[in-house]
């Protein structure tokens, strides 16, 4: 099954399926600063655009391009930022 | 704006958006044999997962693991298989 989700009045919207290894979404970010809470372990893989992220505890906004990575821990909640639409993969592992 | 779409059932689903290059789409595809037909040329990335393509005018199917990607040409049509659940960025451009 491949299951349908949007957040934030339709400014988030994600697709999800199952791996070999666990759930993961892919999803698109329009423009614009969201606050997520994790219920487990996520890494956020961004596709093609740019994430500005604010991890759990911390003050500055990482940029991250196209190809790069972060991940955030359990039970914890993160921001994110996007000044252009941007497509994410999220793995919950 | 993001949108949304379905095809063969809803055994592929994607959300379209745009980047300062060009439109591109990140999608979900099932297990099963697909046919797609292009309108203008395409770039297809796997994200996760696996595909086989069989690309226009070949008869071999081709393995493109998570992290490859192959290119179809504007009017033409391509097949891909799937054995598991697997994500794609595609990009028109």
């Amino acid at each position: 099954m491949i299951t349908e989700n949007q957040y934030f009045d339709g400014n988030v919207k994600s697709l999800g399926y199952e791996t070999t290894e666990g759930k993961s979404t892919i999803g698109i970010i329009n423009p614009g600063e969201y606050t997520f809470g994790t219920a487990q372990k996520e890494i956020m893989h961004v596709i093609e655009g740019e994430l500005f992220a604010q991890l759990p505890g911390e003050t500055e906004w990482k940029s991250i391009k196209a190809g790069s990575s972060f991940e955030v821990a359990a039970d914890s909640s993160f921001k994110v930022k996007a000044s252009v639409q941007t497509a994410y993969l999220c793995q919950y592992r």
